[in-house]
């Protein structure tokens, strides 16, 4: 299996370090009722502007919920799709655009919904597991499909399962993309010390 | 110190669990350039739509600048300035409107930004720091002091230092803040299953 960790100039805790997004999932092996449980509660304890917990996540286990499962599987681009059959778990992220308890826009909401979600991906590290978020999917038709509600705003979808071996992905350019080297930006263009623009070291 | 796990129906990962946001910071304990190195490789490899790695982030050290640090503290709103006069080191967390390489509206970024300030406050949390998201500090004041683009939004301020007991916060209202129970609201009502509304269990 891949382990591909990142490449830092100094170390950083291991869930941080050994995250990806793999598209080679185990059709075999689907998620136990406690694994489940855990990632909606990484999830659940995210931090969130005023304590709002502006997130809703669904969740299809194909295990439970074939047919649940193939309706959110359907709402994925095809380039998803491509990649998508074997995975056993798939959630779906959405935001609040209001503060429940007054109805004021909540600006935090998506950054919110962002760290919920992440929080889901590192905990899905921390079982084994991989996650791969994906913001290619048709909103319309999950609104739909899923009855979310207009003053929600779907944002992600999320493949969780075990990893296979990259050559299990029959698709050829899906299958480059895995084997491809991770990487990131310099530091110096997305973190600035004192001022805008001026690299942090 | 306060050591207030999440309190969760399975166990989940030590970092999220041991995660909150306390307001006790120790005034004489700065970072090390490798803590703060940690912090910003963290964010730095958090996972992105497109890959776009949409966030930017502004870092003051107190001890490197104290100026700048005090035109930091100075967009903090007045309660969040009650508790942060001790922190030796703040961020503001920024994200993208538009996708760099085409221009178009990216409308993951706040949601991935998110992500990146999460994986930050997690690798406090490894660190043996404690990290305070806030969103209370003024827009428009530290678009001028830091000259953040129109096409930016400033979302959040992060402190980040070393945890102190609550007994050191002068003022009361906040103190008793520090000391509240931590929670969550239920799952079924942030969490379901196939459908809309449909409680996860």
């Amino acid at each position: 299996m891949q382990d591909r960790k990142a490449i830092t100039s100094v170390p950083i805790n291991d869930l941080a370090a050994r995250r990806w997004s793999p598209r080679a999932f185990d059709a075999q092996r689907g998620l136990t009722p406690a694994q489940v449980a855990a990632l909606v509660e990484a999830a659940r304890w995210a931090p969130s502007c005023f304590g709002a917990e502006p997130w809703r996540f669904l969740v299809w286990n194909r295990a439970d919920d074939a047919a649940g499962w193939q309706r959110a599987f359907d709402c994925l681009s095809e380039n998803n799709r491509k990649w998508c059959k074997n995975v056993p778990l798939l959630f779906m992220t959405c935001a609040a655009s209001t503060f429940e308890n007054n109805g004021q826009a909540n600006r935090w909401a998506q950054y919110d919904t962002g760290m919920a979600a992440l929080s889901l991906s590192l905990e899905a590290v921390a079982q084994g597991l991989v996650a791969h978020q994906m913001g290619g999917f048709d909103i319309a038709k999950s609104r739909t499909a899923f009855a979310v509600p207009d003053d929600f705003m779907p944002m992600a979808m999320i493949a969780v399962g075990y990893q296979a071996a990259p050559e299990t992905i029959a698709d050829e350019e899906t299958r480059q993309k895995e084997l491809k080297a991770r990487g990131r930006k310099p530091v110096a263009e997305r973190f600035y010390s004192g001022s805008w623009g001026r690299p942090a070291s």
